[in-house]
């Protein structure tokens, strides 16, 4: 039974919070006259020095005493005797766990956001550095059309941009301090839940005590944006396992992102992208994880929601150490510029512009303009050259109205400099974007 | 092939958004001089006819036209030849379907907000008639501590409220518009892509062309949302199974949301409940679904994403169903306020009171007074009677300072009418909360 | 990337698969003459002394070296210096991993069926006590039929059956050794792969390399049998919180498995039950995780793969503890049969058995007879009366040729006893069905 | 409530299973007498004709009859009039559809089972006909060492083989029928179980009623198949993906399997494979939405189990379907043998096979001969030259015992050629193991 209960093996973690919980409740209570200053004074020196033995390392964890908030408390009521037992006056552990957890999920949500944003301003030196590097676009992993490296990386500080708009939806929804709700009816001192509240940086109290113990949602919103952040991450996981393969060879990673093979000594694997991939895994898992634990469970707190913690805590880890590994990667690569631009002019990348400028300079509606295209470029593959190859008169077999003006969109620096719509690949345009993705971002 | 490729089957859902869309495109395209006005008036009453004949029913889906785009374009041609072959300049299916399923799922958004809106208004028209019905509050569902009805129900309207803020959140997250991005890249057409997103109802253009084809954020926050909604109904849908059964008979619902058995005839089967309970599993796989798709796709669209709608269609029909339900037996549900008030009497329900009134006016530190308290509860339960007739010799052989007054906390009534704190259980405080529930939600 | 790259921090669990798949690879190397007798013989006994170093707690792991493998490696070569660097020969990490992990994971099929099969033999010695305590029968949480104890618990017996059948399976089809397969193409040494498969306990060697190294499919087995088997025992957590509250109190469980509250000292929550159900959540999401991060892999081994062991450590300790606490729960209730009988007589629970006798002895066509039943039920409640203190006048006044006979039927024993078919809840046959399941399972 | 509540939607599909369940019951009841021969007669012939209107298309089904199961029994009641009302004599809804549901899972497992086999011919075929065609064997998608195409395919040969086994381990467990559990307790009419059991294709009846109508574990069984074995289609199709790139260029698939694109004419998009691949996650969401639904159900039967029909029939839709489209794609497919021999000749794929010769022929320890190869080939990679093109004077600087016969295991043939251990990529080896592939799966 001990075994299957305790929760002090993981829920230490909430020391620092169960502290400072305390500490603004023994507060509090002093003022509203629930407490003489003297206990409360006794009280909070004594959470002070508990704070200090756990910081050094001295604290001693006991598995008997179930949780940190009764190891905390035990300690406490050794160090200052009685005015120890005062401290749990108007409060329960039902509202105390609540408010300890959700403090620490509000901090897990502050250093998401930091990490995502370190993450946006990897990418954004290497977009601006490489904001004309001209690489394949694909769709279908099939080549499309020639985009730019830096192109590439801005997509990706959209999607952790909007990790982070996430992440910060759900510390603002997670605002409210259960403090106060005691077991799950209130309370009948007359205690000041604003004070508390407003002492541990949340906007006000919750507004329904029995709500405030049993509600987990700023974990599933924790755990719904690490989900979101994983699949994109493992999206930039998946291209950097591609682009270091030896098929495609587009960017290199320093030896201090690979790993050798223990027999075959002249591989160079991406060990930690593909680490970064599989973690996905973990974090999904988690997510599920906790809404399958909540499912069907009635009001208020049950022990089921003892399992809320170590999803959480997992997946802080997780993500923190896949987040900092993809900021080094995306630090360190190197994109060769040559096999980017030499992948770009295979196939038949520039099919697109063909067609837009049938569009465009001969008034073809877009669907016959398509069909001419797709003549050409079978002619091309028959004769096995590329586009711009085709000589003006077997352009002109297929549609007569072709002057010498097409062979300036056939290029892929042409393509990708005539894409200049808001959000597209040109050059310029994604050297505008990554200036007001700093702004908009960091 | 045709068979696994083809989407009519499902997309056809989006036809309203992708005649709304191509007329944005259209329209701007003439704006800008893309189209001559004499095309664009065309594309414009063709596509309205099209709209017409899809509300009335007369229009022929058909699988070898694979999906709803190429549906819709194809009866255009029908109908008004070639300008219909102009529609597609600038675009491309990439940036169309995304457009369509966002314009969608922000639809999906607002009619989940509504659909939540309408269960916190049942919720909080029976908290409010019955904010003083005495109930037992549980935790572990053991009985802990009375409680109202109303202070109960007003738990769950906290729970729609913060699935309100999600997504409204969602929607907000969403206000960019991917039309104009093309197949990936961008268009070298002098596109106005403010002038689309903004009639289509948009903030603004996407920052980036490649993310605009790439990203299902917008499905997956819907889904998560509907996630976090469906444990919440979960929770309920449970309690409403408990509170009809036979060892509870709490609550009573009509025969209309009840069924009998075919062998059983006596039975009143909480069967919409049940369903509303079950149907969590199918949410949640949902969620679980596209996010498994999107794992590790590089950029930029990949077939694979072909399968975000259904998971999306169908949970969206299976909330609107549930909620539907749910908010059908909240407003009919007939609470047994006396059954209530029988079942919060039984066991030791105010023994909180009990030590709370021994700090509060012995000054007892809690931690002892929750000792005496038990001392007592074991006195009372071996005596097989309730806290309020132990004698007060009896109470004081346990502790020697109570006195007569500690009777006017034993009942329940009592008890509730204390919990008078901010978010507690009082009547008082039950009506106060109805108030601002409904300032702040309705 | 040393953090996110090492492995040892968990998978030194694997330290014994390690050493002995060590073993067997060296003796086979030595009997087919690629190591001599006296390497051999080195290795051996260096091998024996880490076993030893690693039991005693004396083996220093270091993070540096990575896994589990460089460490008992490197260990190696300290004790008998150069021999170690003959132990890797015709072998590789990768096959190395797959059959330790494998190993590892029959282990867990193993101990999963015993743990199983120790909740059954709890199961079954309360089903045979308790064969005749009459109880209700849910459906939809609705009072039913009457049943017995005893045979609703033999219905765990057989989930817990399938599940140890399922558990068997999932061995039987892991006993293909990958060892020999090498990196993933075989290898050029004439190695002996039956003889290392045999000394491993395995029945056969892999048939294709490229698989051997590729596949996790053994720890997709063990995690879908551990979901599969936590739903069962989330229904009968369920069961127990339900059976222990206020509303029921259908057993009582002794205070080792129950905890006090902080606050409310009268409550005996029955936190290990509620434990028990609310773990189902990580147990489905570890299994999520696993096919999750090996959804899209392309052959053959990808470091994604590291991501396999930490979910199914995991999901062993918790189905070990969940398992040991359901089995010590079970053990140690006592159902209260006066409130079981109680509660089986309320509403109408014979009214099946006064259907089935107008069938029987009157010749109904059966929905006849179901229609005449609910109006007698219809009646009997609205004189607020059991079905078997209608007068036979009453009973007539339905149908005209019920007789004195019907009586007999309407007792909740008369209607356990009669349900006699094979499989049925009367006392008798569930004795059978205990000693039946004796033979069966134990 | 009625369209939350009818199921006739989609259990429709049961139709035949309900037929065969009735005509197997009113068989038994009137074999034991509880029907006259008359009237099982009559309900004999009319469930042949409600079958025969059901294949016609001429049957009506109605959504206020809300199941299946009322459909067909009340058409019954119009074809044969009372008769028809003794058909549910000594049944209940309850085993009725959990027998027909069972009975139709049974028969997916078949199917399941024959389309994984069709997919293994078609990998057995290609496997045959490309036994000895050398390709790159990746591991972390790096070049690793030289496979052949047969000998890659024959591991999902392999996969599908496991899945098979687990879909017949699944169809065994489920040989029980509930028919004759009645409600939940059994019944008092004498029936004979066996006899539905054994008529019905079962190997006996169920051992506990209870259980027979709480039990869904042969759907989740058939989910969990599902789930494993669309992780191996996912890696089966991932590769398809990468195969067809431009950057790999493995293989062609013919245009029956591919589609071009709207805007970019040249392309030729695997979306068949990519669909494959995608599907994954609403296979996985089906798993755990039915694993969701049946958590923390008490017993017996509730209705959340209705939901438990869905995902089954989609997740067979879809099985079926993403492996009918697998096994065309592998039977039309095309290996571009020249691309991949050049391919595996890149980087330096055989290193290992020089470190394994080192160990051979010198008697190097395999960790010396390691690191010499690790020298050899960075001098390999300094020179820009493949490993054979090294001078003999070159590689005996580096290791003074390196003689001619070295350059005889630098070639990718003489690899692949001499990696003949049992499961290795020899084509020899690989021409075996398809003639015993055929022997153990076909």
């Amino acid at each position: 039974m001990q075994r299957i209960n305790a929760s002090i093996g993981f829920d230490r973690k909430l020391a620092a919070e169960d502290i400072a919980g305390s500490k603004a409740h023994a507060t509090m209570l002093a003022a509203v006259g629930i407490l003489t200053r003297e206990d409360a004074d006794a009280i909070l020196g004594g959470l002070d020095r508990v704070a200090d033995e756990i910081a050094q390392g001295t604290f001693v964890f006991k598995t008997e005493l179930e949780d940190i908030h009764m190891n905390v408390e035990a300690r406490l009521a050794e160090l200052i005797g009685e005015p120890a037992g005062r401290l749990h006056t108007a409060r329960s552990r039902n509202d105390q766990v609540a408010t300890d957890f959700k403090l620490w999920v509000r901090g897990a949500f502050v250093r998401l956001d930091g990490d995502l944003k370190a993450l946006q301003v990897a990418l954004l030196d290497q977009a601006e550095a490489h904001a004309d590097a001209v690489m394949p676009g694909f769709t279908h992993l099939q080549l499309a059309q020639p985009v730019t490296f830096g192109h590439h990386l801005l997509a990706y500080v959209e999607m952790f941009g909007r990790d982070r708009d996430r992440v910060l939806a759900g510390l603002a929804r997670s605002d409210e301090c259960p403090l106060g709700a005691a077991a799950l009816a209130g309370s009948p001192f007359p205690i000041d839940r604003q004070a508390t509240a407003k002492a541990l940086g949340f906007a006000r109290p919750t507004a329904n005590s029995m709500d405030s113990v049993s509600d987990r949602d700023f974990a599933l919103d924790y755990l719904a944006s690490c989900a979101i952040a994983a699949v994109h991450v493992s999206r930039l996981a998946e291209e950097l396992v591609l682009w270091t393969s030896d098929q495609f060879r587009f960017v290199k990673l320093p030896d201090a992102w690979t790993t050798g093979s223990s027999i075959m000594p002249q591989k160079r694997n991406p060990d930690a992208a593909e680490l970064a991939r599989g973690k996905t895994g973990r974090v999904l898992g988690a997510l599920q994880a906790l809404l399958v634990t909540l499912k069907g469970l009635p009001l208020t707190y049950s022990k089921d929601m003892q399992e809320d913690k170590e999803p959480v805590f997992e997946t802080e880890e997780t993500m923190a150490l896949v987040l900092a590994a993809m900021t080094g990667m995306i630090r360190d690569l190197t994109p060769d510029r040559d096999a980017l631009r030499t992948a770009a002019g295979k196939g038949y990348a520039t099919a697109t512009d063909l067609a837009d400028w049938l569009v465009r300079e001969l008034n073809l509606p877009f669907r016959k303009a398509h069909h001419v295209t797709g003549t050409l470029v079978k002619l091309a593959e028959s004769k096995g050259v590329p586009l711009d190859q085709l000589t003006l008169g077997e352009l002109k077999s297929v549609e007569s109205g072709i002057n010498q003006g097409v062979y300036s969109v056939l290029s892929i620096d042409a393509s990708v400099g005539s894409r200049a719509s808001y959000g597209g690949t040109s050059p310029e345009r994604v050297r505008q974007a990554v200036i007001a993705a700093r702004s908009r971002f960091l």
